[in-house]
């Protein structure tokens, strides 16, 4: 084992400090060989008052207000990132300037040239970075990225890939910064599209052009204050896709999508078969094999439990079930992995999530403009 | 009542002769007031030996060779015609010019040029025509199209729309007219993505542009004889579109599908619901309300039955199901009630079709030249 | 081919004179080599007005007030039985007596000592009897007995069936002949649970003990008239039951099951693989095969089509569904095959309703006395 | 708030040590008023190794061997059963004794008689007892009783329930424990079916009387060792169930039931509505009420959030899924709730555990000896 003791830092201490700590409190207990221990040393947050709670809350020794006391501490290998997406980039670049491990939420930051500057930092540094687009690791998503691996649906034809989620749909929603286009970067797509694209590039690989249009569904929120202010994102995005593959199809996002509470899904077609998931029944995969007979052929729901990809060391039955917070861990243990083998090539990469960052900045400008745009040749997926 | 028998005349004698002959001969069965008695006088098909073996088969009492001993029949109310598309602007007009009324398959011609006249010869002579989209008529289709005319959904806001087959997907299926362009038109989205966007345009109104990608999988095909032929269609198509009232989305349609039987479906997204339905479990329409409390709300699974439109002349109990030969019944009571009404207005009308025509010529236009293509406006789907 | 012309009689006109007779309408078109042509000669109602209106409404040459004018008459072939249950004994024993085929509804008799009776006289006749237990012809139902047969679920431990429709569950539906034991001879269990239970058995074989409990849910129903009348018949049973293969298992039935409008569905659990069906998506088949990979095994959604049993001379493609009325083209087919070639052990046979006849007759006896009940032994369903 | 500081100490250290071990770890982070802090005081196990081992991993303080160290120690305020059953009772009874509170893993004990000595226990020691059906307090399932409380089904007419598994239908599975009837008490109806037939109780009340079935399919299996054993329990049951509201139904539970790999399943039929759930799709629940209309009205697909009881804490988006682990951590609030408030009536309590004893030892006799068995009346689950 390359580290004995593995020491976490994170910045930011609001939604996702939750997901992240309760993963670092629980890896440890789904065992496999050489596992280090697991520290949760210090976390930063710009408020005092919010890094004392959250420190205290979510079982961090150290609190402190200054993201350097994390990414250049000398008791932090690994910094987590859960900041607003505007500094990621910063915060980011130090970290792998002072020799830490990052795993930096999604989206990777707030515009196409950020992402950039983290990619080269993250190469630079050779150490390993993680983005965490958590819907990629599940079990599902993971076993259908192995069957297509494997050849198992043939040439990937098709893509149809949506999140749709409705708590926006209510125009009462306060404004946030997530209607914000500044502070946000983008709307919907940026913010759940990344998911769904994230997923269907594992799936099919790079896309390399695509013509996009957008609905901004309610143009003013309530607040702050007695006020209303103007909401400068989209709150629907689709957008037409073609894959460096060869494939086509197309990707959906709204969070104003009425009934829909957590629909991410996709349905691939290939030329051997196809795979369908969605994520509100996200303990099955189901697969159709054309080498099945016809008389007895068809889609196989595929309860998924112990004996599939990330789902192992949970060691529940098939069908017992895993939720949304185990997806965190199964990301951390591909992480902790990573480290102890020193694979900078791990997944979702900041190569990978610069290529997201690249669909959703061409989303948005096919959108605006009404035309196809290519999107930069990438490597990533590969 | 307008006529107390009803005569019809068929010309073409190939696969739909059997749907709607059948429909022909049981459509007496579903009572509704005033029922004129049905004859099925005669049936037309270039082939002698076709026309001859069809009527007998069908029931037909008599067979002759030119579709005019159809159209211009004096026992002949009603034509319904059958044949390739190339053939169906010929025989249409000349039957409105005869004064027939006419139920014509779809889509309807093979170009939109033809389809122009034929909305025309429509028009002109103050006859019914009726454009077999059969899907159409369906209970679980026009329920969903009820329930948004009457703000069920509020405004809509997105449509996801794909009619995808499997019978094609084997490279080997041979050569036939549906893979020459010259004879068929068009490819998957001609046959049955014509399907889908006519349910669309029925729920959300017409398209105003729209942006494409098609994709030919197999460019050739076994046959004629011991040669291949080349494939001169597309085999798949998604199409972004953009509705008149502001909704967006995207239609597919691919006979290559694997896996995919007869899988025609929708998802529309309103302001205050959903509405959800699949063909293959078509007895079911998935319909949920922001109105309902949040703590019980859900999709409900309406289980279509007599209580549901089109369905009463069945009376067959929620559950008990029809299957796709009762669509061809109900469509063709759409008729007779129109004609006895004298309601030119009856719908999938020829102005319905006429658009329909339109997107899947500007979205093949769109798929070859990569650019948004306009709709020409009209009138229909109002 | 024995017969070029197979004529029919059909004694009542209820409601299930459509269904017979549109099926008879309609068989013709379903081609097969062979095929006879199919008169409708006669249908007797001991209403004069019913007969003429019936016969006139669903297409038979003749009507008649004595059902002897059908079971005697020189021009019928094959008589179907539809009249309420009480009379069908001296009906058909008088149609084999003349050497009628007979087609007889569901139940075979209101008493088991009747069903005795009927099945010597079909025996003795050697003519073809057929009891229209009309979802043991399905597709879906009959794959599942084939794939049984063939071995593919290996030996059956558990059967898990049901049979719920909730028209009953208003207190308020009027009082009618189904609610009076006289008449009816049983309440739901032998209405609809004769069905579970025939599909069950077709299964799995005969069943050889049960236990069973009941319950009346109305006591009183309106009418006739301003009055209200004293239900007599059960509303809901629920049957443990050990078919003589070993295999255990529960059947349940209800007219009163508030939400389930056509919920026929069984759960054939075995040592090698499981299946499931449910009529209200009567167009699938769920069949689990353990020889699958455990990785990528599950239940595979069949999808009914053209290649599956009693569906290929609809041929229409796959998911594009059957619907009720098409069942009883199916069983009317097998009726035509079994007088074509003589074969009197056409399923399912009146040998096989007897059995029926005992299980319902053992079910409530078993109710009513809180004890395990023997079935007869019988070599039906062999 | 009683107590600023619960201590636990755990007895046993098998396959439930984790999950009950990992709720301890992460109770604390799903906030609410006044909770107290969590230590994992000491875990005892009668192998030194086990104890050592199993505390080191699942992190808690102390090792021990002797259980009285663990339910007399001075540092624990509660004392968590997971030992096999044949040890619950002593455990339990002294840990009452000695002021504990207690969460004992399902089923209560190995025999009824023992279960009674340790509800009397639980009454005499007014501390909180809570037995870990842990399926109860699911979302889905707490929020169908609530439903059901509330009147939204009515009366309750019928409960179909079933619990399978597949994970003995390999005949090759070793023998264990399991299979034992001295070790185990019962088979597969005393494992999972006791957690369906606790959910059926906490529905619809306690059961009144019961007739049922079993099967034993394997009767040897490999091990230990090159011999092979004889299985001495049943691996499948199924049982006619009438409970003391007049409801009737049946219980199904099996471990040998190919192709079913977590399937906990239940549909309750009342007056007024339906509800049905079932585990592999545990994030939703599928709720009918008569009071919609007929046209639109539909079983409605509920899909679990935190708006929904026990999901509150836990604080994600409806539809984006809670766990199995989750359930556990569920329970375990619920228990720190009750020992806050000194809330004994919290469930499910040891009186309902000792009526499920009661289920399973009748159906077990009247297995045996094909009679109708009465349960015990109790006031349990009113």
């Amino acid at each position: 084992m390359a580290e004995s003791v593995l020491r976490f830092g994170m910045v930011g201490s609001g939604y996702m400090a939750k997901m992240h700590s309760l993963a670092l409190r629980n890896v440890e207990a789904y065992s496999w060989p050489d596992l280090p221990k697991i520290e949760m040393a210090r976390m930063a947050d710009i408020s005092p008052e919010a890094a004392e709670t959250g420190s205290r809350r979510w079982g961090w020794r150290e609190a402190c207000t200054d993201y350097r006391e994390v990414t250049r501490a000398d008791d932090v290998n690994v910094v987590v990132i859960i900041t607003p997406n505007s500094s990621h980039a910063e915060i980011a670049i130090d970290a792998f300037k002072h020799g830490k491990h990052v795993l930096c939420e999604k989206p990777l930051a707030d515009s196409v040239e950020a992402a950039e500057r983290m990619k080269d930092a993250a190469d630079k540094s050779r150490k390993v970075g993680l983005v965490n687009f958590v819907y990629r690791a599940w079990p599902g998503v993971e076993l259908a990225r192995q069957l297509i691996a494997e050849g198992e649906i043939g040439e990937i034809l098709h893509v149809d890939g949506h999140f749709f989620q409705d708590y926006a749909a209510d125009p009462g929603l306060p404004f946030s910064w997530r209607f914000d286009k500044k502070a946000a970067g983008a709307g919907a797509f940026g913010d759940i599209g990344s998911h769904i694209t994230d997923i269907a590039c594992a799936l099919a690989g790079p896309i390399a052009r695509l013509s996009a249009i957008s609905k901004r569904i309610h143009e003013f929120r309530p607040g702050p204050g007695p006020a209303a202010s103007a909401v400068t994102v989209e709150d629907l995005t689709s957008v037409l896709v073609e894959f460096t593959c060869g494939a086509v199809g197309a990707l959906h996002a709204s969070w104003a999508a009425t009934g829909r509470k957590c629909d991410l899904g996709f349905f691939v077609t290939g030329t051997k078969g196809s795979l369908r998931f969605d994520w509100e029944r996200s303990n099955e995969l189901h697969f159709f094999s054309s080498s099945d007979p016809q008389r007895t052929g068809g889609f196989r729901r595929i309860v998924l439990g112990g004996v599939h990809p990330g789902a192992e060391p949970f060691w529940y039955a098939q069908g017992q079930g895993l939720g949304y917070a185990e997806g965190f861990v199964i990301t951390l243990r591909r992480l902790i992995e990573a480290v102890l083998k020193g694979d900078t090539a791990v997944r979702p990469s900041f190569h990978e999530a610069l290529h997201i960052s690249h669909v959703v900045d061409a989303a948005l400008r096919s959108a605006d403009q009404r035309v196809w745009i290519n999107v930069p040749p990438t490597k990533a997926f590969a």
